[in-house]
C-alpha cells in the first residue's frame, strides 16, 4: 500500500471571503466569478475598500487535500508559504484536517507574504477572486520530495501553478517520479483565464502525462477553443484515460474508457461557491482511490460540492462520509 | 451634537474559532464557557491540538463598537494590536464597518504580537474562550486620546481590560475626560472569573464612575457575592443609574430610576454563542444615543444577540436595521 491515496500541488493561500453586491465589482474593477492575480500594492488598495472580511485557509488544491483528509483518506500537500501569521494559518488547517504539509517555510526575510485570496461573495453566491500569490509563486523543482510522489496513488496538480515560472519543471519532476512507480496524475485546469494562459503547455501535458483531467464546461471550452460542448467532450476524451467535467446546476460528465456518465448535481441553496469544483475533486479523487466505480465517485464528487457552496468557506463543515451514507454512496 | 456616540476601550484581539465536543475541552484542560488567559507558550501548544479554526476579528468591546458602527452610529474605538498581519486584520474589520481606529500600532520588533483568542465551540453553541492577550495588555494612559473622549456621548469600557497593569490608569483618564464634558460611561463586567480578580477596583468603579453596567446573571451574583439574583439586582441597581443583565434564554433585566424590565429573549437556534453579550451591549447603546426608550433598548439588545448567536463569528451578517423594523422597534 502506498503511504499517500492523493498528494496536491498548488497554490498555499489564505482566503480573505467577503460580500458585496455587483455594484462594488464593477466599481473596484474587479471581474465577476474568475481569479485575476493581483499585486502587493493592489492588494492592499483592494482590501481597504471591501467590507469586514473573515479569514479562511484556501488554495485550490490545498481545498481539494482538506477534502481527501477530511474523508479520511492519506494525503500530503506541496505549496510555498512564508513564516508568518497567515503562513502558520494555512499549515495549522491542513494539519488540523489530518494532512501531511511537510513544505519549508520561505523565511521571514524573503520578499513577499504568504499568498492570499480577496474572495468577493455576491448575493447570488458567485464569487469573484483576486489572487495575491506572494512566495507561492517560487514553488520551484527542490521543493519536489520525489520519494513522495513516488509514494503516492495519485498526484493532484493545480493548473493555476502554471504561472510561476519554474513551476512547470516542478510539475515534470513529480510526474516522473509518480508515473515512475506506478503512480497516476491528475490535473485541474482551475479557470479559463489560467487555460487561455497556458493552453499548448496543458495540451502536451494532458496529452503525455495525465491519467485524469478535471475541470468545468468553460474551462473545457476554453481548452479546445469550442462553442460546442459536445465536441469539447469528445476532443478531451480522446485525449486522457479519464475525463471529469462539471457543469454547476447540470452536475458533471464522466468518460472513460469509451464509456460516458452523466451525474446531477445535488440540489441547494448556493451561499458562496468557493470551492466547489476543489471539493468535487478531492471527493472523486477519494472514491476512485477507494475503489468506487465512475458514476458513484461523480455523484460523490456532486455531494461535496453540495455541501461546500452551502456556506462561507470553501473547505468542509459538516461530514461528507455521514452525507454519502444519506446518498446510498457508502 | 458629539462626533461619536460610542468609543469603546477594550481588548483588541482576533478570534480563532473552532469546534470540538466537550471530551477535547476536558483532554485540553480547557474550562468551558469562560475566558482563560494563556501565555503564548500555551497558545501555540492549543494550536497545535485544535481542529482546523478560521479567523475572525474579535475582542469583547470591538465587537460592541461594530455592532454600534453596522447599526450607523457614529463610534470609535481604543485597543492596541501590533503592527503584524492579525493586526492588519483587526484594523481593517472594524474600519470597514465604519469605526475610527486610530490606536497607533506597536511596531514590529515589540514583544508579543496581536492578542488573539482561541475560541472552541461545543455542539451546544457553548463558547469557551482561552485568550493569549499579546501586545493589547499594555494599553496606558497615553494612549487615551482625552480629545476623543471629551467628543463621545458614550465610552463603554471592556471589563476584560482590568487585567492589564496600567490599564486602570488608561480608564481613569478616559472616564475624567468624558464626565469633565458631559459625556456618559458604560462598564462591561466582561465573565465571572474577571469580576472575581478584579471585584473591589470593579465596585468602586461602578459607584462613583459609571453611568450603565451591563453584566450577565453570573457576573452580577460574583460581583454581589450572592446566589439570589432579585438581592444582586436590587444591589446593583443601588449602585449605577442605569443596570442593564443579560440572562440567556430568560432574555435581559434592566433597572434604571428606580423602575424595572423585563426585556424576553427572542427564540433563536443557538450555533456560536461568542458576542452575543457584546451585540446587546451595541444595540443597546445605540438605540439609547438614538432616543429610544429602555424597554426598546433592551428588546433591540435581545434582537442583535440572536442574530450574533445564530451563526459563527461574534459580529452581525445580516442587517440589524431590517431585524429591528421586522421587530417593529424602529
Amino acid at each position: 500500500m502506498k503511504k499517500f491515496q492523493v498528494v496536491g500541488i498548488g497554490n498555499a493561500m489564505v482566503d480573505v471571503l467577503t460580500r458585496a453586491d455587483d455594484a462594488f465589482l464593477a466599481e473596484a474593477g474587479i471581474g465577476k466569478g474568475i481569479m485575476q492575480l493581483i499585486d502587493m500594492d493592489r492588494a492592499v488598495d483592494l482590501y481597504g475598500q471591501i467590507g469586514p472580511a473573515r479569514e479562511v485557509s484556501g488554495g485550490s488544491a490545498a481545498n481539494t487535500i482538506a477534502g481527501v483528509a477530511h474523508l479520511g483518506g492519506r494525503t500530503a500537500y506541496v505549496g510555498k508559504v512564508k513564516d508568518d501569521q497567515l503562513g502558520a494559518i494555512f499549515a495549522h488547517d491542513l494539519r488540523a484536517q489530518g494532512a501531511v504539509y511537510e513544505t519549508s517555510f520561505a523565511p521571514k526575510d524573503a520578499d513577499g507574504e504568504t499568498g492570499r485570496c480577496i474572495v468577493v461573495v455576491t448575493p447570488d453566491g458567485e464569487r469573484s477572486m483576486n489572487t495575491y500569490l506572494g512566495v507561492t509563486e517560487f514553488l520551484k523543482p527542490s521543493d519536489i520530495d520525489p520519494a513522495m510522489m513516488a509514494d503516492a496513488e495519485w498526484i493532484y496538480l493545480e493548473g493555476y501553478r502554471f504561472d510561476g515560472p519554474e513551476s512547470h519543471a516542478a510539475f515534470a519532476k513529480a510526474i516522473n517520479a509518480t508515473h515512475a512507480h506506478g503512480g497516476r496524475v491528475a490535473l485541474t485546469l482551475s479557470d479559463p483565464f489560467c487555460v487561455d494562459r497556458h493552453r499548448d503547455a496543458f495540451r502536451l501535458m494532458i496529452r503525455e502525462d495525465v491519467d485524469l483531467l478535471f475541470c468545468n464546461r468553460a474551462e473545457l471550452l476554453s481548452m479546445y477553443q469550442t462553442d460546442d460542448f459536445k465536441a469539447a467532450l469528445d476532443a478531451g476524451a480522446k485525449d486522457v484515460a479519464i475525463l471529469v467535467c462539471t457543469d454547476s446546476e447540470h452536475g458533471a460528465h464522466v468518460l472513460a474508457n469509451g464509456a460516458y456518465w452523466h451525474v446531477p448535481a445535488v440540489p441547494t441553496k448556493v451561499v458562496d461557491a468557493t470551492g466547489a469544483g476543489d471539493l468535487f475533486a478531492g471527493a472523486f479523487l477519494w472514491g476512485l482511490s477507494e475503489g468506487y466505480d465512475m458514476p458513484t465517485c461523480g455523484r460523490m464528487g456532486c455531494v461535496a460540492a453540495a455541501e461546500v457552496i452551502s456556506h462561507i468557506g470553501a473547505r468542509p463543515e459538516s461530514s461528507l462520509k455521514n452525507l454519502f451514507k444519506l446518498h446510498g454512496l457508502i
